[in-house]
């Protein structure tokens, strides 16, 4: 491929891998599979999942939900807390499709029954122990006085609990993961024994890349909402979510200095690329790791080759000498970024390893309408 | 204003003033100002500085200019190493604007030489002490290599020597901002002693806002490339580089969530607006301080009320009781970013406390031509 500046690549053989695998997961487990699209936010790339029988989608915001909706996505949970001054464009959402919403409080929910003009599911976002945002599952009195709202409603149904357990991502290990993703499940089972008499059709819903990929236990639980896996990432390969061969995006970006005093070179690549997303390996603080680009993809990671440093558009990455002697001023280096989410909103679309272009809905207007 | 979802405010009159006070100041030390677009990448923005004479200006990459070049401005310096790849893109714009390229070895020299089809003035970015790019200024040697390459083409001007002292970001007083900027000018200086005699009109060149802002002795130096100041933030306000109220952007950002038990709250406001550059406030990692909106702009910051954690959409803020007890779901509340630069990147427009909208770099279309 030629390209002139950076440009995130796609390996669109790597993506469709990564599809298939949750997907005939979900399948195996009689799992509901509810994509995250915040990872990709691309029209493209949400065909693909089509193909694997995927007709439900989850995104994190009514900007995203919009977006989807207008490639045919027709039954879509947004999965963040509601935000009351998106009122009017989630009545217009609900009115075309099947929309879920989430709530934290019953102030919020009392304020969509009130404004909600169309038929809306409504998920609980439950608390299992990542302590972010949600209700306490052990809130019983408050999720109680939630149910309540909802089955008075004529607007509202309830369409469960959702819980994203953030803090695998903290995990030192698989062990920690599996730990965390079996107390929460456990934690939402015991909400459907307590409430399944008077909301029988409830929906248990969780959602971490990390658990989705590693854990084998979806014992009560019926759906789930992962999103990252359909790129991973280095911060995914170093929890153990995945290998390194499943990682589907790299930032190609072109060397425009060489620093042979210090063994350094600079790209064109920076924050405004890769985002300042980092992670520690050893005691080393990293911003991606170098990567070969080939005809068809990328090589294996360079060991030890890391972009060390990160500024508005500068990335700088320390060599050793081998590679330092091999590159040169003009080449384009692969670079695996550590949180593929972000990269891919910076980067605003992609090209894959074919030379297609594929979308994102940073690239589009839509997330900018953001006035009445 | 209503807002219906995160929006960019600024404060024109604030950013009004800050480009009154670098015009002012570089005008009374007798300096070019020629200052860095990239923080606020703004067509509208733009306009504002040429009401205080600026005619000439700065940007970190070929997009840049081309976006610059597209509304009038037709004397730029490309302050990055240049990119081989895009020497395409470079004559074009060379074709049509006074184009000055930035260059850290021969050996691209040589590539522009035997590429470039108009004049182009070549600044060599030199290094003082930041050590993240150029050459150092003690290497006489390679400098006067890339010197003669220059003297004996016919496309090529010798602009001047730039450098950016990025470490005064990492200073931990004012002393020692005034410090790295005096070894600094007094190591461009000979330069000028050293090469004068081959390349008389050089211009010497410096840049970063936090010793322009500070420093007073510019002694030697002819130019000034400071970007940040137009806008200013909380790194810079920590720094010592501007006072709180000079701060002339903030994101509004609609609260979506409270949490009692840990007197926490959640904004729809992320690393996806925000970026995920932080700060430490003693030993309290944030990533932004929460000010108060009010009919004309906001608030003194809040003292202690921080974005405590980023996930992609989610904004976390640890409160205390009194704030906590006045704000409700709905609310938008303000947040002034860590580094402005990344956060107007992420938000792709402005809004004006007037109600006014501006337009970003990152909402157009021309970053995303990557290819041939």
């Amino acid at each position: 491929m030629n390209f002139t500046r950076p440009a995130l690549l796609l390996d669109k053989e790597k993506c469709i891998g990564n599809i298939s695998f949750m997907a005939e997961k979900a399948k195996y487990h009689n799992l509901i599979l509810r994509p995250h699209f915040k990872t990709h936010q691309s029209h493209t790339i949400g065909k693909w999942f089509r193909d694997f029988g995927t007709d439900k989608i989850t995104v994190s915001s009514v900007s995203m939900a919009e977006y989807f909706a207008g490639d045919g996505w027709n039954d879509i949970t947004i999965a963040f807390p509601f935000n009351i001054n998106e009122i009017a464009a989630s009545n217009q959402l609900a009115g075309k499709i099947k929309l879920q919403l989430t709530v934290c409080s019953a102030e919020t929910l009392e304020f969509i029954d009130q404004n909600i003009r169309h038929q809306v599911g409504i998920c609980i976002k439950t608390d299992t122990g990542y302590n972010r945002t949600g209700i306490s599952w052990k809130d019983t009195g408050q999720i109680e006085k939630m149910l309540e709202i909802i089955i008075n409603s004529r607007k509202l149904s309830f369409y469960g609990f959702i819980v994203h357990n953030g803090h695998t991502y903290k995990a030192s290990d698989i062990e920690m993961i599996r730990s965390i993703h079996d107390e929460s499940i456990l934690a939402l089972s015991t909400l459907r024994l307590k409430f399944g008499h008077i909301v029988p059709n409830m929906v248990l819903s969780t959602g971490d890349t990390p658990a989705c990929s590693i854990c084998e236990n979806f014992k009560g639980i019926d759906e789930i909402r992962p999103g990252n896996y359909v790129f991973y990432d280095l911060t995914q390969f170093h929890l153990g979510s995945c290998k390194f061969p499943q990682i589907a995006v790299a930032l190609a970006a072109p060397l425009v200095a060489k620093h042979y005093e210090r063994l350094e070179i600079v790209i064109y690549g920076g924050a405004v690329h890769l985002s300042k997303e980092y992670l520690y390996i050893g005691d080393n603080k990293i911003f991606g790791q170098v990567v070969d680009l080939t005809a068809s993809g990328w090589s294996d990671p360079l060991p030890g080759i890391f972009v060390t440093g990160l500024s508005q558009e500068h990335g700088i990455i320390k060599c050793d000498e081998e590679f330092f002697g091999r590159i040169k001023v003009g080449d384009f280096l692969g670079i695996i970024p550590v949180h593929s989410c972000l990269t891919a909103d910076l980067m605003k679309s992609f090209v894959t390893t074919q030379g297609e272009t594929a979308d994102h809905l940073s690239s589009s207007n839509v997330k900018n309408l953001f006035t009445r």
